[in-house]
């Protein structure tokens, strides 16, 4: 069973499709790279990327995805809803099978280097990468975004990257790291009020006491209010519970849910497990499913 | 890519595992055939087990459980909470994979002119094999039961057999059809008020008014008042709708839902569609999950 990671690099275009098609076409020059997901948001002005594969196939596609980004976005022109650092702003490292979260933030460190000293950007490793506690936060890293570290990055030794040059340019910042799978999700309101999603945002996040392993920030996109959503342990802290708790705090601000959105994919036990709770029906699994259960045995003989 | 057909026969014994294991032994000697599912329960005292393969070798192997279960069983002596007319109680196939219901139907006849005339058991044909419009309901066919029709079977015209004798044994008689793939599906309540499940069975089955294609009872399992369905058709009722309609229904009632249970299998539309509803995702498909985008795609190439 080969080792397989997962790569879901975020790059600040959501609009002009050719440039996108031409940062994927980079990675996907590499033999072994899979592009498993892309989704583009115009408001966000962002495209996420989801690439499996071998180790070695998925380091080499994402560092030409990056290569191609920061030639072609120019963040001194970029707007865009979604807060932002580079070209190619986010590269997470994520272990999926025969390989370890620490191996991955051991090839996260070799990808950071090489786009530090070949493609001459600074660099910042988060998460399991990073290389001191403040840095471990995505959001800490980014605070200010672009135009913040513009001024920031050579005066203020807090900012100086863990590669690459102190000196920035147009194609911004590149965070590089490795973390365990999370869920990329966003809820809609039935309001313009892009208040209301920041207040629902502000109580359901963890660093303001809302619930554990959850990023929210109150967003204004496709003409709503979107609570916008990292979930970083969906085991401990549900899709579907954090859902139900929106769904409250929207009641409570006398509006509702619109509808969710998923960005990149879900883990299977995710769905599982919101459908176990809806249906109140425990322990439902694969094995429950009709096509899972008919695919795990063979179907050719007929003697 | 070869036919194939499930077969979900249900069993009046649901208490003795030897004899289960006899019946599915029986089936399971033929080679071909897939056991994907049992499910006992001594209340119920009824066993469903859920075969699928190709058209040849399942017809073959439920031949021989249905065989095997009428020498075991003896329905003189049996009792339990689920109707039931015979020791192989109900025999459905139900097409997977290249063939049609009517297909299915003409095997059924096939079959059940197998055990009528070679096991000598009184056999009824339903839903898409019955050979009259009364018949096609299994509730009308099965209506008083093993003990109804041990008196009624010589001297009612409308109780006269499809196949085999007009004259009944202590393995009773089979009730053999086609239709398409149900969903077996009981709710507990919280409550021991057996007269609840009755009156929110009545409230939410076709048959009086209540959601369509559902068929309900009330039924008293597990120490529990329990609402036990049949879902014939979960496109254009999904679980998730039964099972909110029962949570309200349960609340004007004064009690609430304590647990569901899936008997034998769930087609995986069924699963995406309460996880969808649940969690507002519209459009939510295999190809968002991970691990069923991962097994889609080549992950052995790393030239």
């Amino acid at each position: 069973m080969p080792s397989i990671i997962e790569c879901i690099p975020n790059f600040s275009e959501g609009r002009d499709c050719q440039i996108i098609d031409q940062i994927a076409d980079a990675a996907l020059a590499v033999p072994g790279i899979m592009l498993l997901h892309r989704t583009s948001d115009s408001d966000h002005n962002r495209t996420v990327l989801t690439f499996a594969g071998t180790p070695k196939a998925v380091i080499e596609g994402v560092y030409r995805a990056v290569e191609t980004a920061s030639e072609l976005i120019d963040l001194t022109k970029q707007t865009g809803q979604h807060p932002r650092m580079g070209a190619a702003d986010v590269v997470p490292l994520v272990p999926i099978q025969g390989i370890t979260l620490e191996e991955c933030a051991i090839l996260a460190h070799q990808l950071g280097q090489r786009i530090g000293d070949k493609l001459q950007l600074p660099v910042y490793m988060y998460e399991a990468a990073a290389t001191r506690p403040e840095r471990r936060n995505l959001a800490d890293v980014r605070r200010g975004g672009y135009e913040f570290l513009v001024e920031h990055i050579a005066s203020d030794p807090a900012r100086y990257p863990d590669y690459g040059p102190a000196s920035i340019g147009p194609a911004g910042a590149v965070i590089v790291g490795a973390r365990e799978i999370l869920i990329a999700y966003n809820v809609f309101l039935d309001t313009t009020d892009v208040e209301i999603a920041g207040r629902i945002a502000a109580k359901i996040r963890e660093s303001s006491g809302g619930l554990p392993y959850v990023k929210a920030l109150g967003l204004f996109v496709d003409g709503r209010a979107q609570v916008s959503m990292n979930l970083t342990n969906y085991r401990m802290t549900p899709v579907h519970i954090v859902v139900e708790r929106i769904r409250e705090l929207a009641a409570e601000e006398g509006v509702g849910v619109e509808r969710s959105e998923l960005i990149g994919l879900m883990p299977q036990d995710a769905l599982y497990a919101a459908a176990s709770a809806y249906l109140q029906l425990p322990g439902l699994s694969p094995n429950d499913i009709l096509e899972h259960v008919l695919s795990q045995v063979n179907t050719t003989s007929d003697r």
